[in-house]
């Protein structure tokens, strides 16, 4: 199960970071562009650095798409550098009618072997059910997210006094009969995640949004947790993976990538009940 | 403009027919086993037995990325057989935050060039405008799906009295200043579909749900097209690619294929106002 493991990991590590593997070619420092593959080795430089502080790599599917079969090949290389000590989640937030939803939870599931996976719920319950399916694997379910067009329907109040997202939520502890059903919460609306987890006390929650987004840590991790701390993800992308600065060698980008790691891991720490 | 180029194509081969490309392995005839890429040698044969009577085809995504590289590669060859005369449109219900989404769209509209595209709009706004930005493209926005699931959300009543596939469309339509943008609306909603069609007179509809899924395409040609009988684009997939019976060669498969899509094509005629 997703969950025991997720929470081994957050309990080992002392850790809820989750590294946001959004590589961006025309980001990438220069010094990888000599590899043949420079988003291979700028991956494996910030998993080699991150590993023991991640509890998780989230890859966006978007960044690898927009290369095409190239971008593939740099996703699968990658996924291959992954240690086992660290969960993966593919955020692609997929959503299609139910034999369109099988075959992208089954590229998820199956073929790149994802413990996890984002996925929109517009279309409603038999859009999400494929995914749901795999029992072992955790699907985030997308709530309430941390862009300011969360406006336009997410916040939208219904006609029975629920906002929308509060609509999908209960709809989701419905669907959760076997705990496999996790949601995305943006960091940049802690009160509304303080509500949340207060409606859905044990789920997992995915939490992007520090960081670049603006959300605050301690906000995020104590309204954000369970009763145990735990359950709960907090991703990390462009502010760890883009450090400041120009780089001689990889040496030395890792120890900036490794330095900001440290840094929101430490800081997390502040905020969980026990220090390493 | 992709919209006009829609309609000339519709006039000029008298019909509304997109044929849906997502083949599926499992379901492939026999007798392109044989091939290097079965997919690669199914879809030929079908785009060769009906480019003269569809004005688009509509691979989705979802079939491809289900096989990792090999279907990505499969969908790469695929494009490049179907003729200028055809558009092509990928459904990828895609939607995420704006960096990411901008990265969706240069997959879609840059890396594989396609004309169209579908997207989800949960995330609101800043979520699909990178797909808007590109003006020659028609980005088509979901709105009420053919499927049970829309009415877990789709169908829900908002306070202000509509429903939230209702709030969309009013959103579409204050968005679509450049007239790049359609919406997704499903053949199995007839009286939802009539309403559309009058509040939004213009807009360019995609409209799958007719065959497998049991839309009637009388009432989906009625209610769908505007004052022209124009701006829709009727998807059948799995009605006409996948026909019945055993095929001992590609030419009996295209024959089968063929039959299906003019069959599909002259019925749409009875219900366009002019005959060929």
């Amino acid at each position: 199960m997703f969950k025991s493991r997720l929470n081994q990991l957050i309990e080992s590590k002392n850790s809820l970071l989750c590294v946001g593997l959004d590589a961006d070619p025309d980001k990438i420092p220069s010094v990888f562009h000599q590899h043949d593959s420079p988003v291979v080795a700028f991956n494996a430089a910030i998993i080699e650095a991150t590993s023991e502080l991640a509890i998780a790599y989230k890859p966006n599917i978007a960044f690898y798409e927009s290369r095409g079969i190239r971008g593939f090949k740099d996703l699968e290389e990658t996924l291959l550098l992954i240690p086992k000590t660290c969960l993966t989640i593919a955020d692609g937030k997929r959503g299609d009618i139910g034999n369109t939803s099988q075959m992208y939870a089954k590229a998820f599931y199956e073929h790149w072997n994802f413990d996890a996976s984002t996925v929109a719920p517009y279309m409603g319950h038999d859009s999400l059910l494929p995914f749901f399916e795999y029992q072992e694997k955790l699907t985030f379910v997308l709530c309430l997210t941390s862009n300011n067009g969360s406006a336009d329907f997410e916040e939208q109040r219904l006609a029975n006094g629920k906002k929308l997202y509060e609509a999908v939520l209960e709809k989701v502890l419905a669907w959760n009969k076997a705990g496999n059903i996790g949601i995305v919460v943006g960091a940049t609306k802690p009160e509304q995640l303080a509500e949340i987890r207060q409606k859905a006390p044990e789920i997992v929650i995915l939490i992007p949004g520090i960081g670049a987004q603006g959300g605050s840590l301690e906000e995020t991790i104590r309204y954000g947790t369970d009763k145990n701390q735990e359950s709960a993800i907090v991703v990390s992308g462009r502010k760890i993976i883009y450090p400041d600065g120009k780089f001689t060698s990889i040496d030395e980008f890792q120890r900036a990538v490794n330095e900001r790691a440290k840094a929101t891991v430490l800081e997390m720490r502040q905020y969980l009940k026990t220090n390493l």
